[in-house]
C-alpha cells in the first residue's frame, strides 16, 4: 500500500551513544538483513540499527527514551509472522527480544510457567516435558517463534481447538508502554476479578499498544498418550461430517481435527517429496487424540474410525500411534507453508468462515483466477472455522493481486467470517479492517492506541487502519 | 464506605414521559425493593425507576438520553452479585435485562450459541441439553443469574477448571456505549485477530463501560457420563496431594475439584440439615468427572481413587454416577451460601491464591477473630486457587469488620494472591483494588473509563477507586 513515513526522528550518533551506554555490546548496526525481511520475503524495512535488551529494565529505558525522541520502534520475535507485522516499514528501530530467553518460574501443581518474552515455543515445550506438562500454543513456527510473539499476535495453531485460545491461557503478563512505563500484571492466578483485565489488551495487539516482556501460562499435564489418524474422503460435507462424528465420538480426548484438499498433498508431493500414507483422494482429514489412558483413547478411536468407515463418510485411513510415524503425518501438515515457496511466490490467506460456506471460498478463488496463478489450494484447522488459502505464481504479480484483493476480502465479510483469522493484520492487512469490524469498533481501537502510546511510536504503520 | 452522590441529574416527570414513550408498559415506579437490594441484603439502593428494554435498539435509546441528561444507571441481571455491584448506591435507574431472554441462534456443528444478555443461564443450560451440548460457565446461581450478568462479573464458578474462563470461552459480544452506540462484536468465528480484541474490556468490567446486550458463546458437547467422589482426609496437605494426582490420573474428564473444611460441613449439617455421606474429616474434596465414554471415565476414577486409597492420602470416599446421588453431593456444595445466611450477617470474602498459602488464610483468621464471630470456614475450587472465606455473626458489627479489614486485603497481598477471585470489586471492594493491581494499570483502567464513558455515567461508584 502507498504509505508516507511519519513525522519521526531518525536516528543519530547520539542517539546510538545513548543505545550503547544502555545496552553494552548489544545494539547492531551492520548486517541487518535478518531483521529487516520477514520470513516470507515479502516485506523489507530499511532499519538502521537493531537493540537487544536482555532485561524489562532495559526495555523501559529504550522506549522512554525512544518516546522522548520521537523515535519509531517495531518490537520484534522470531520474525515468523506472515502479515509484515515485525519489520520495519521505514527506518524504525528494530527492538529484539532475543536476549530475553530465561524461564523465571514453574509451579508444577498448578502448571504455572512465568518466562521471559523471548523464550523460542519450542524450547518451552522442551523444558515442560520434563515436568510432565505441555503447553497449550503450537504451531508450525515452533522452532523460531517467540512466546511473546506468540501473545503479541494470539497466535493460534493445531491445540486451539482442545486447549483454547491464548485469551484464557494467558494468567498474566508484563508489558512496557511507550512512554516506558511497565504494567505489571504478571499474575499466576488462574482467577483475578480486580478491574478490567488489561492483559486482554495486549494479546493480539501486534505491539502496538506496549512490548511484552513477560508472560505466565496455564500448562496443562503433558497427554500420556498421543494417536493419530488420517483418512480420506469424498467431499467437503464429508469433511464437515468426520467433524461432528469426531466431537461426540473422541469428545474430550480430540486434540486437533485439520484438513487438506487434494491440492495441498500435491505441494506435498511434488514440492516436498512426501510420502502419502493414503490413495488420493478429493479431501484429506488428520485427526489426533490425546489422553492421560493409551488404551482408552485407542479404544474411543477405534470405535469412532469403525463408524466413520461403516456409514462411508470416510473411503481409506491410516492410524499411528509411535512417534515417528506421528511425525510424518504431521509433517505433511506443518510443512504445506514452506512446500509453498518452491512456487515462487505465495499470496497468502488465513481467514474464519462459518462451516458452512467454508470450502466455498477456495472453489470461487479457483474459478475466479484460472490460469492466472499455479495453483489455489485450501486447509487448515476446520476445529476453529479456520481456513489458510494460498495461492502462488512464479513471482509476485500486481495483476493477480489486484484479481484477487479485495474481491477475496468482500467475500470473506459477505459471509460473515474473519479477513485475519490468526495471522493478525500487521502491515499487509490493515487497511482491510473494516471487513471484519464495525466503524464503531475501530475508533474505540484508535483511542485506545492514542490513550496507551499518544506519540505513536510504538509499530506505527501497522494493525490500525489509515482512515 | 463514605461516598458521596456525584453530580448527576435526578429523574423528572418529563424524564419519566420520555422512558414510557420508550418503554411503554415497561417502566416500574412503584415496588422496586427486590431491584433496590442485593441478595445478601447487605446493598440498599434507593432507585425510583426501573427500565426493562427488550431490545438492543431500546437500550441504545435509553443510554443516548440518559447520557444527554446525566443521568446515572446501574445495569441489572438477576442481581445475585455478592459485591454490591448490581444495585444503586444512591438513586441510579436500574436497567434491568429482565425481558431480553431471547435465544438469537445455535450453531449444532461448531457448539455456537448466539442469545441476549438477560437469558437465565440455568435455561441456557437446558436448551443447550436437548442439542447435546452444554455451557461452560456453571454456579450456584444459575437458576436466576443472567449470561449477561454472567460474563459482565466475568463469572467462574465450578467449571472454570475443565473449560476455562469466559475470556476464552466469549466468542462475540454486542455491547451499548454510555453515549448509545452500539459496538457490534457479535462474532461466532473462534478465531479473529482483526484489531484488538474489544470485547475482553467488557467482560469482568461489571457494567461500568458499557451494557451488554448479547453473547456468543462457544458451547461444549455435553458429557455422556458423570462421576462424583466425595472425599475424606486429615489435613489440607493430603487436600493438595489429592489434587495433583488427579490431574495426572484424571487427566482430560476431570470437570471439578472442591475442597469445603469440617467447619463448612458444620453448616451443611446444621443450618441445612444435610447428611454427610462419609464420616467426619478435617476436610473433604468433592471430585467430579465427565466425559464421552462413562465406562472409561469409572475405570479411571476407581484406578485414582484406588491409589489415592492405597498411598493413604485419603481416608475415606464415596462414588456417586447416579443424577440424583450426584446432585445431593453437590448440594453440599453449592447451598453452604445459603446455609451460612442462616448463622444471622456473613462476611463474604472470595480470593485467589497460590497453593501453598491457600488455606493458612483461613487458619490466620480464625486465630484472629476467636470468639468475635460465629464461624470462620473455608471451601472453594482448590482446582483454580480460589478460596471462599466466610465469617458470621448474629448481626452485622463495625467492630468485626474493622477486625477483619484491613487485614485480610492485607494477607492476601502479602502472600501474592487476589482479594477478589470471581466476584469481581462492585461497589464493597472497589478501594481494595492497589492489594491487587499496580498504580500503572488501575490509571489505565480510569483512561479507558474516561475514553469509553465520559460522563460517568455507567454504574458509578463501582469497580474503579475513589483516589
Amino acid at each position: 500500500p502507498d504509505v508516507k513515513r511519519g513525522n519521526y526522528g531518525s536516528v543519530r550518533d547520539s542517539d546510538l551513544a545513548t543505545f550503547e551506554r544502555l545496552l553494552p555490546g548489544r545494539v547492531l548496526t551492520d548486517s541487518l538483513d535478518g531483521y529487516n525481511t520477514d520470513w516470507l520475503k515479502t516485506c523489507r524495512g530499511a532499519s538502521q540499527v537493531v537493540l537487544r535488551p536482555k532485561s524489562t529494565e532495559e526495555v523501559s529505558a529504550i522506549l522512554k527514551y525512544c518516546n522522548e525522541k520521537k523515535l519509531a520502534v517495531v518490537p520484534q520475535g522470531g520474525n515468523t509472522g506472515l502479515v509484515g507485522g515485525s519489520v520495519s516499514v521505514f527506518d524504525e528501530i528494530v527492538i529484539s527480544t532475543q536476549l530475553m530467553n530465561s524461564i523465571i518460574s514453574l509451579d508444577e501443581i498448578s502448571g504455572t510457567l512465568v518466562c521471559q518474552a523471548g523464550c523460542v515455543l519450542a524450547s518451552l515445550e522442551d523444558y515442560l516435558s520434563n515436568h510432565k506438562l505441555t503447553i497449550p500454543v503450537d504451531l508450525g513456527a515452533k522452532g523460531s517463534c517467540h512466546i511473546g510473539g506468540n501473545v503479541a499476535t494470539n497466535a493460534g495453531g493445531v491445540r486451539l481447538l482442545r486447549y483454547g485460545s491464548l485469551h484464557g491461557n494467558v494468567l498474566g503478563l508484563e508489558a512496557v508502554l511507550a512512554n516506558g512505563e511497565v504494567v505489571d500484571c504478571l499474575s499466576t492466578l488462574r482467577k483475578d476479578n480486580t478491574g478490567y483485565d488489561l492483559k486482554q489488551l495486549f494479546i493480539g495487539s501486534e505491539g502496538t499498544l506496549g512490548i511484552i516482556t513477560a508472560v505466565s501460562l496455564n500448562c496443562p499435564q503433558k497427554p500420556e498418550a498421543v494417536s493419530v489418524a488420517f483418512l480420506g474422503c469424498e467431499s467437503f460435507q464429508s469433511v464437515l461430517d468426520i467433524f461432528k462424528e469426531s466431537r461426540q465420538k473422541l469428545g474430550e480426548v480430540l486434540s486437533a481435527f485439520e484438513f487438506m484438499d487434494s491440492q495441498t498433498m500435491t505441494v506435498a508431493k511434488e514440492n516436498l517429496k512426501l510420502r502419502s500414507p493414503i490413495e488420493d483422494y478429493p479431501f484429506y482429514v488428520l485427526i489426533e487424540t490425546s489422553g492421560s489412558n493409551g488404551s482408552h483413547d485407542e479404544e474411543k478411536l477405534s470405535q469412532f474410525l469403525e463408524h466413520v468407515m461403516g456409514t462411508g463418510i470416510v473411503q481409506d485411513g491410516t492410524v499411528a500411534t509411535e512417534p515417528t510415524k506421528i511425525q510424518n503425518i504431521w509433517s505433511m501438515r506443518e510443512r504445506i507453508a514452506e512446500g509453498l515457496m518452491h512456487d515462487g511466490y505465495c499470496y497468502k490467506y488465513d481467514v474464519s468462515l462459518p462451516l458452512q460456506s467454508f470450502y466455498g471460498l477456495v472453489e470461487a478463488m479457483r474459478e475466479r483466477m484460472g490460469t492466472m496463478v499455479t495453483r489455489v489450494i485450501g486447509y487448515g484447522h476446520v476445529g476453529d472455522g479456520n481456513l489458510h488459502l494460498n495461492l502462488t505464481s512464479p513471482e509476485y504479480s500486481t495483476e493477480v493481486m489486484d484479481k484477487i484483493e479485495p474481491f477475496l476480502y468482500d467475500w470473506v465479510a459477505n459471509h460473515k467470517g474473519s479477513i485475519s483469522a490468526e495471522h493478525g493484520l500487521g502491515f499487509k492487512k490493515k487497511n482491510f479492517i473494516y471487513h471484519s469490524k464495525s466503524k464503531s469498533a475501530v475508533r474505540l481501537m484508535k483511542d485506545i492506541k492514542h490513550t496507551f502510546d499518544p506519540n505513536m511510536i510504538l509499530n506505527p504503520y501497522k494493525v490500525l487502519p489509515d482512515f
